[in-house]
Parts: C-alpha cells; structure tokens; sequence
C-alpha cells in the first residue's frame, strides 16, 4: 500500500503518502488515495501528510510517456482530477502538512486542502512546464483563488520551485513552522480543528464554494440559510449555552 | 444613543459607535447604526470609528441564546446581513477605522467599507466558532475577496486574532498606522477622500462591482461607459481644465 | 515612429516604448504600439518596455480634454481599451518590464501582460483621480485579479505612487531587480519564456482564462481539454522523451 | 512555588511560570525563577514558558513604589538584572516560548533566552514608560543587538504592545506558530536541541558572546581556538564518523 | 531664513527646512538649523520635517567644487558632522517626518534622530556615489547600527533610492504612513512623545548609546544607574503613584 | 584547476568555483581559490560564483576526519580562516552570486562579500552541527553583523536551510533574482559597480570597518579624514565637474 489511513481518538483522520523514495504519483498510489478517502467514515477533520524525506518528487513521468493519443490523455486527466475533487468536496476540515519537497501532483492536493502547514524548509512547484505540459489536477486555478493570477502565472510560468515562506507571503500555505518538531505540530494543529465545532467549519466551506462560483452577491444570497442551518446542531446550541454560564472557550463540539 | 453621526465641513460624515465597555452588537446598536446612515445626506465620504479601549467584542450572545429555531435565526441573520450590505451600496468612499480589537460583526462591517485603517496595537478577529457558528454578515466572503479563499479559511476556521500587520500584508487592512495619533491621522486620511473626486470614487466602486460579479471581462464591459459617465460631472471637466493650465493638483473637488 | 519592435534569435519580440521624454499615451502612440503588435508574427514571447528616465508619465490630458460629450469620450475610451484587451488576448508569454515611474495607461498595459518585472526604484501609479476620472483600460479590475478588491480600491481611491516593492508585496509585481543591470536581466528572462514550451504557457492562459470567467469550477471543466491538447504538440512528445532518457531540463522547445 | 521545573528524557528542561492569574514579577516569582536555573544540572536544553491565558503583565507596580530613594532603586534593579544575566550565561541552548501576552520583565528574560518561539497571537511590550521607567533588565540593549537601535527606540518609546509577526519581522522572535497546537510544537522544537550537539551550540554562543564585545574581529581571534575545543568532544568525533560511514543525519549526540 | 522653529503647547519644537524648491544643503542653511537647535530651549520633544514638494535634493554640488584641496574638505566635512552630532546628542526624543525624496544630508538627519517617519511615497538615498565621494555626515554608520552591515553597504554602494516600505522592511523607518494626511499624523505621533515621560526617554536614549559604544555588556553595566536616577523625577513618582491608584494609562508627565 | 578566474574589459573580474559535482571545500580548492585572488591585479571589482547545480555541498568531511588532535584541528581552522579575511579585505566591490544551494564555507565566503545576489530558488545554511561542529570562518559573527544575533543563533543552533528570501528578509542576501537569467543579471549588476566610482566604495567599505570595530562613535571620529582623502582622486574631481556641467549620471569613473 502507498497510502496509509490512521484514525485518531479526537476525530482526526491521518493519511500518509508513503511510496518511498519520491512518493511518484502512479495509477497504484491515486487508487490507494482514493480508496483511504473511502474509509474516512465519521473522520472529523483530515491531515494529509508524507513519509520520507520529501513530499514528492512529483507525477512518475512514464504514465505521459504511456499515453499515445490526447483523447487517451484526456481520459488520464480526467481521472487524476478527479482526486483533488474528491478532497475538496469533503464536509470536514482539511490539512495538508509540507516537511519537504511538493511538486505537481501533490502540491495540487495541497492546494485542494482547506489549510496548508508547511516546514520551513519545504518548496513547492508545479514544474510540468518541464515536459512541455500545464498542470492537469486544479492547481493552477486554486493556487489563483489562493494568490491571484499574476501568481499563479508566475508559478507555472517559470516553473521555480517556491519555498514556503514565499508561498505564506502569497496566502497560499498558512502556516509555516520549524523543520524541528513539524510533524509533532502539524498533528497537534489538527487535531484541534477535529475537536472543533466541524458542522460551522463544513458551513464555512460550503460559503466559500458559493463565493467562488458567483463572488460576494452569491455568497450573500445563501450564508443566512447556511447558518441558520446550524441552529440543527447540537454543538451551537451546546456552545451558546456554555459561553453564557462558563464565558468563552469552554464548550465541547462532537461535530453533531 | 450607541452610534453618534457628524458631518465635518469638509464633507467628511464621522459615524462613532459608542456602546461601552464592549460595543457589543445588540439590536438597538444596529437600529441606531442603520438611522446615522439614513442621514448621511449629501456626505461627500464616510468614516466608521468607535469610542472606547477597542472598536468592539463582537455580537452579545445572548442575541443567539434568543432564537429558538432555524427560521427565526434566518430572520434575524437577514437582518444582520443588511448592515454591510447597506453600506457597500454607499455611493461615496467609506473608510473604517479600527484602533483596537475588532471582533466579528465589528469586522464585517469593516471588509464592507471601501479602506480599512488599523493602528499597531488592532486585532481582528471572527471567532464565531467560539458558540459552533460560521460569520453570518458576509464577512467570510469579503476577505476572501480581498485576501483569496486560503486566508479566508485559515481566518475562520482557526478562529484566531490576527493582529493588523497580519491583516496587511494579507491585503485587508489598507494601512497600518501609530497608536499615538492614530484618531487624528484616520481623520485627515479620510478627510483628503472627503474633498476629492468622490464622484470618480463612485466610478471605481461601480466597476469593481462588476468586477466582483463576473470577473475581468464583465468590468471591462462596462468600463467604458462608466467612466465617460464622468464627463457629466463638473469635477471632471474642472480638474482636466484645472490640470492643462495650472499642472497636476491645484484642482477643488465638489462632488458634482 | 514611437513604439520600435525587434525581434531576436530566441523568438523574443522587444517592444520598446519610446516617445520620450514622458513616453505620454496620445492616439498615435497608440497606433504604432497597436501596429507593433500586428507585426509579432511568430514570435514566441513579447517583452514590452520603455526607453527614457521613465515607463510613462500617463495620458496626454490634452486628449481628455478634447472629448467634448461623454458619448465621445465613451469612443474614445472603448478605443483605448482595445489595446490591453489585444495583449491580454495574445498566445504567447508577455512580459512587462518597467524600470522607472510608471502611470496610468503604462500599468494597465503592464496589467494585461502576464508577469510583469520591475526595477527597485520603479513605482506606479493609476493617478486618474487628478482629473476627476477612473482607470479606463481595466487596470483597475486587472489589479483587483492579482491583489484583491481592497488593494485595488486603495490604489485607485489614494492614487498614490506605489513602490515597486509594494506591488510585489501585494503580487502584482512578479519580481523586482535591482536598478544596475536591469535591462540586461529582464532580457535574459524573458528569453528564457521564449525558448521554452510556449504552447504550454498558451494553454495555462486559457485556463486562467476560464479561472477568471468562473472561478475554479469551470476552470476545471476544461483543464483536461486543454491540457490533452497538448499531446498534440511536438514539444510534449519531446519533452517527455526527454525527461526518460536524459532526465529534466535536456529538452529543448520550438513551440510547435 | 511560583515557577515549577520539570527535566524531560531527553534531556530537555522545562522551566514553567505559574503565578497566575498574570504572572507578574515579584521578589518571591524572582526567587524561585533563580532556585530553578540552579537545579538544571546536566539539563541539555532549557525551555522558559508560562501558564495562564498570558505569559505576563509584567512586574508587579507595588515593587516600584516601595523603593523610596535612587540607591533602593539600584539595588533592586541590580537584583533583578541579575536573572536574565544569569540565563544568558547558561551553556546549554534556551528557548523561550510565548503563548500569549509578554510585558516587560518576561520580555526581558525572553531576549536573554538564545531562542524565541511565539503564538501567533502572542504580543509583547516594554510598557515602562507607563510608570516613568526605562526597562532595567537588559531588554532594550538585547533587542538592539537583535533588530538595531532603531526598532530599539521605537519599542520602548512607544511602548507600544508588538504582534509576534512584527517582532519575527525584525528579528527578535525567531519563529510564529500557529496557536492551535503551541505548547506541543515549542517542545518538540525544544526537544531536538536537546537531543542535539549542544557542546557545538555552547560554542555558538561563546563566539557570539566574543562579537557582542568586540564586533566580528574579535570573534575571528577567538573561533578557532573555540572550534578546535570541540575536538575534544566525542559528539563531533562521533558524528564525523557517522557522516562518513552513513551519511548526514544520522549520529546520536550525548553532550559530551 | 531656510529653517523655522515653533513650539506647541505640548512642548514639541517643529523644525521645519524651508529652503525651496529642493532643501539643497548649504552653509547658511546648517547655520540656520544649527541656530535653531539652539533655540530648542525646554522643549520635550523635537519633530523635523519639510515645506515644498520633496524633503531634499542633498547637498549644493558646488559646496564640493568649492573645496580644493583634502584639507580644506576635511574641515568642511567636519563642520557637516556637527549638525547630526548634535542632534543625536539632545536629551529629548527627537522625530524625523519625511513626506517625499530624502537624499544625502537629509537622509544623515533622519538617522540620527531616534524614530523616523515616512509617507508612503517618501523614498531615500545615500547616492554620494554620484560625485564620487562616500557619505560624509554619519549616515553610513548609523544606517549600519539600524539595519546591519549588510543594509549600509547595498545602500551606499548601489546609491538607488529606496522607497519608504524597504527601509521599513529593514528597521530604518519606523513607520509609514498614508501620503493624505501625513503632516497631521506625523504631528500628532510626535506630540504624544512630547507629553510622555521625556527624562524616561532620555534614559533609554543613553542606555543605548552605551550600548553603541560596548554592546549588551557594556549598557549592562550602566542600565541601573541610569534607571534609579529616574526615582529623582516627579515624572516616575507621580506615575506609580498614579498607576497603583487608578491603572496604566491615567498618569500625566511633565519632563521633571 | 578548481577555481577560475577571468577578467572582463569593464574591470570586473570574475571567480568561478567549478569543482564539481559538489564544490566541496577542500584543501586544494582553498589554494586554488586564494591563488585567483592573488591574481587580482588591477581588477576593479569581484564577483564570485559557481558552476554546476548547487554552489556548494559544503566541506569535504574527511578533511575534519583527517585531523587528529584539537592543536591540529586549530591550524586547519586558521588556515581555512584566511580565506574569508583575505575577501573581507579587499578594497574593491565584492559580490557573491549563488544560484543554488550553498552550504557551511561557501556562505562565509559569501558573508565576507560586501554584497550578496541570490536566485530565487538559493538557499543557504550553516549546518556544522550535522558533524557536532560549530561554523569556523568567520560565517556566525558575520551573519551577527548582517542580521543581528537573534538570528545568527537560529541558523546555527537549527542548521535548516533557508531559502534566499529568508535571507533577504533578514538583510543577509541583498536582492533576489529569478533563476531565468540570474547568471547575466549577476553580470550585469556587478559590471556597473566595476565601472562606478569604486575609490569611493573602498572608503565606504573603510568607514564599516571602524564601525564594526567600534560603533557609530569609532566611525564619525574616521569618516571626515576618509572622505577628505577622495579629493585625492579624479574619480571625485571629474564627476563634481561633470555634475555641475551635465548633471547626476554622466560621469565616468576610473578608479584612480
């Protein structure tokens, strides 16, 4: 298996890549991707994260090579945007955690992710230009609702690969923490998103779909009936209740 | 009263919220806030401050402890919504002015003016996850209008205060100025706008409206038109005549 | 003449502004730059920059004031905007390069390429709130698709020059050089767009394109059109070829 | 006991402030501070952090007011500069973490620390200026020696309250994490020091110690005889063995 | 005369350089300003700033033909030296607002008061290089001792202008501010410091030239002695008096 | 030969490490190395690059492996000392261009550079640690000089790679260009410095050296008699001239 899938008891559901030593995207790895999203079950917020010294070194580029017609290659495209889609339809809140080196494939998962923590010495590049292709999973449009496009331009334009710290400054990874103790902290974050009152995260993501396919007016029409909808939830009603007896920070969301 | 409006002589209205200690949100606080701007009249560019140690806590929560279902909180989130909303529709330039913490619906307002001002010390923040709620008056959508998606998510999923040199650079806050003479500095910032080419703010407002309906191509189908609208106002034809025989910035502004 | 355009062995086309000293837009500088642009042939990547002290002191206001109706100014407008749109419309990279002052119709020129250098002591400026009027030539919309409605608001409503590092800042500016050897950097860069896989580059744009249109949904509707088309291409086959026989970075590209 | 010491496997001290509610310095908080820097023992690495909502209001103003002349004055400023002397002096690496609000003292013994961790929404200060005092501990002298005499001034003649961000900006806060997650993420951080050549780092900071006297010319007369001490380490005997043997990363450190 | 002088109410002197169009350094204008300083009398505060379009061109070239042998410069170099000594040698705190083009003198003014101010589109050089010569009034030093050894020589060596936003990046200017209003920002800022604890500053100020002349060390043998001796100003006594009776915040100073 | 040198007609001379495919350290390269700068001549100014990838793997290990007793160990280190003093020395413009990764010596070479250029995707560390050491050349208390000593403790006690815009932002790297022509940039820059007035530059890199040695006080009792002696130069005579005669910008320099 080149994708694992651990649950933890706070809800957090963490899936490593491990396809050692480059964790190359292959047809293998995205059915294993894709059959970990299947097992998330009742997974309150998801971490992805890689083993190895580097994220990933990108697509395996035999599986271009494989592809003899652009009516087959369509076919490969469409199937490999399919994972990113997957994530980004989630409901519950997404990590993704850089220790290292993230090109293609896996910076297009990054992007797809709600949140992205990156260690200091990560990069990042979408370097398909390298073999005479653009990136095919999302990327370059997400990182454009990140950066905006003179950004995203510029990223798959020349093909650099970006530290993280260029990457925080652009809005597109949130967070940048220490090489020392990153995994130790990117769990730790996460794991206080799955403790979190999910359902109100889930709203917010549902917001933020509508704000990227009509802008604010669109948005404005739908946020009052989707949080409204919350007053279903016991965690709102739970937390009102609780910030009113015991002050701020003390209610417990099981995401119900 | 908890909103005062004054109309300085340069044009310039000055709506001061003032409902000490915390200026927490009540619905009284925002039948006060919606009368000042039906007064605005002929107020030629509008700033939005508030009295006390910070701009304001956020919402009373007792306001959401008094609905009871779905429906009735849908009502009033309509009616929250109509704040922001009323004043993105202000045809004259509307500055914020946040010298202090900045919470929740204090900061929808905030991303529904046109500039936001921050003194060092500010911090910002819509912790709504706190009682397992998503912002409800638009607040989500317009930072990500400003900011991109990412920062948007990070901003209320995290639920953290961010301080305004973070807001900044994310391109939210306009611009950061000293806490000493920070009331007077926002003053004479807002007061240069006042006695501009307001009618010619009006304009770019419009366009980027546009802009935010439908992108680039939208806008710029409209450019045209919007801007030779212009040629109606006397501001315009006075400050070209005012340029061609006395250089750039000798020319008065009124507003027609 | 006052537009000049070279083109070197790389397939580069220069474009170099040049109707000194203020290099001020007029009907003709438009004419010979819109005639410049007829001539790019098959040139595989266009640098646009300026000869003087400065990029461009903005309109000659002589212009503005000849319009005597706003429906002439409405012609005269729609005309202008025809030029950004025609950049903005070409299929191969365009990079601005700028490295001095640069005002009003040069940055919405500047806007509509797809990166845009500058030197450390360049600044910008959409200065048209001194004649009482608003960008014409979607330099404001283009910003506010790099930087956010509030940079864009800002930028327009102050009117401010803003430093080159402040438009990287906000990634509106891709990259800033130092002023010693600026020219000869910008060159070297832009020749390095040309002599890559430029059919690549064309199809990240028409995603972009589609980006801008419908935010990230419809983008991804097309991406693996696009990008399949591109198996259509020389330069993939190639490219890809090369990458399993030589590693990265051994395939050369002709944009077929 | 105001100030509790814990010793963790690895090597690694914990120093914790627990004076709650704001952990004010007071001659008791000073006294245990001190009796806990003397039982470090063979500790590796030290870590000075605080519980409670904030890390401290700083000194408690009653201290100031019992002093009656100069000479009382001195005596108790000589005391308590004596502990962030005293840190400074420690031979192991130090790291400071700061979750929340850090004034005066506290900031005090953060920048006497080698290290500086900070919750994004932590904020700092040397508020003396409030009661007519300049800081007494050494903080204005080792912020100049970290971020220049001109973020110096400014800190303590404002006495403004700075963002973590402004001071990582300048160099004073080594790195900003997130807050979800600090406390983990700092002694993760802490940890790999501790676990790590700290004979090496105690020459660090000897050289470091050489150039804050006498400017890098001095520490070039003195780094060599340092270095060559540490020849005299089986740390670096082993870990060049190691290196050669199995490459980088591998070697254990004991500090010896 | 080319340089004013007034005092307010508060005690802040404004020394204003009015030597249109371009505040060329001359022999009468550092007579002028030399003259004024010596009319500070007891104010508490010192705020330099300009009258006309830029804050100064730098020096009369023809002052350098002027002289003709080394000797001859060396005496005149001398003279220019004295101006910023004895600025840097006043006991208040002392601001430099700088609204546009800052060169050379001017630019060695700013740097020897304590905090430097700037408008957005404010921009500054050392750009001796252009005759041939090296900085002669202290700036290169005291750019050092803000930014680093690094910073000076880029400065100096590349002799580029530099906006407002890279000298704050780099520690030099403490804060930019919005060109509109800059004047009353830049006043009120300044005013505030005037009605401090001014002898408190004056402590700060010389713990930091201790540190100027010995590092950490040196200004940690001094810091107490200059700290107690604030205990023979009514300013501390009264402010801890009042601190302990009413909170921070509440107490007036007087600069005795 | 593992070090190159070549002389342009601009007075540039030019340095090439091509000791491939990892440039590491070793005792031939040093001799190498300091043989080209004996080779000098009358160069005007220095830039030192790489060929190959990276710009250095760091030191080849076994030449620590391969000393025996700490007595050994110092000669080694004084030995390898040299070569950044002898760099620091010059009294001509010195720049370090690294295109890529460089590691432990190359970065204390590059510290001992008056200016520092960097590719985008450059990165730099001091990871001694790895073998339990602690830098030797000079590169901690020189990066203390540059970025203050907050800093310098981080990139040694962490041993991270930083990329290059870290490094800007700490004042360390003096710009960052795009790797697409990075190498003709470099070129370019440090050409126009060879044909600036580079007597001046020597007397600015004079003036830093008392500055380092003893402050801002130790400078300005040095920089008038400094300055005073470029009145021994044409380079001052002429472009004072040429200045007054033609304006800023036309003078030519010789460098006598």
């Amino acid at each position: 298996m080149t994708v694992r899938l651990e649950t933890e008891p706070s809800g957090l559901a963490v899936l490593t890549i491990d396809a050692g030593p480059l964790n190359l995207y292959t047809l293998d790895l995205h059915a294993d991707f894709d059959a970990a999203l299947d097992r998330l079950g009742d997974a309150r917020a998801l971490l992805v994260r890689a083993e190895g010294k580097i994220v990933s070194g990108g697509v395996d580029v035999s599986l271009f090579a494989a592809q003899e017609t652009p009516e087959q290659a369509k076919e490969m495209f469409d199937r490999m945007l399919a994972l990113p889609e997957k994530i980004a339809a989630l409901e519950i809140p997404t990590v993704f955690a850089a220790h290292g080196l993230c090109l293609t494939w896996a910076f297009e998962v990054a992007v797809a992710c709600d949140l992205i923590l990156a260690a200091s010495s990560a990069s990042f590049g979408l370097v398909e230009k390298v073999v005479g292709l653009t990136p095919t999973m999302g990327g370059t449009q997400r990182l454009a609702a990140r950066a905006g496009v003179g950004r995203a331009k510029e990223f798959v334009m020349t093909g650099e690969r970006y530290p993280a710290s260029a990457l925080e400054h652009w809005g597109v990874v949130n967070r940048v923490l220490p090489d020392d103790g990153f995994d130790a902290a990117a769990r730790a974050f996460a794991t206080a998103l799955a403790e979190g009152p999910t359902r109100a995260h889930a709203a917010t993501k549902k917001v933020l779909d509508h704000f990227s396919a009509g802008g604010v007016a669109e948005a404005n029409t739908h946020i009052t009936t989707i949080a409204a909808d919350l007053y279903r939830t016991e965690d709102l009603r739970n937390a009102v209740r609780s910030f009113l007896a015991e002050g701020p920070g003390k209610a417990k969301f099981t995401g119900r």
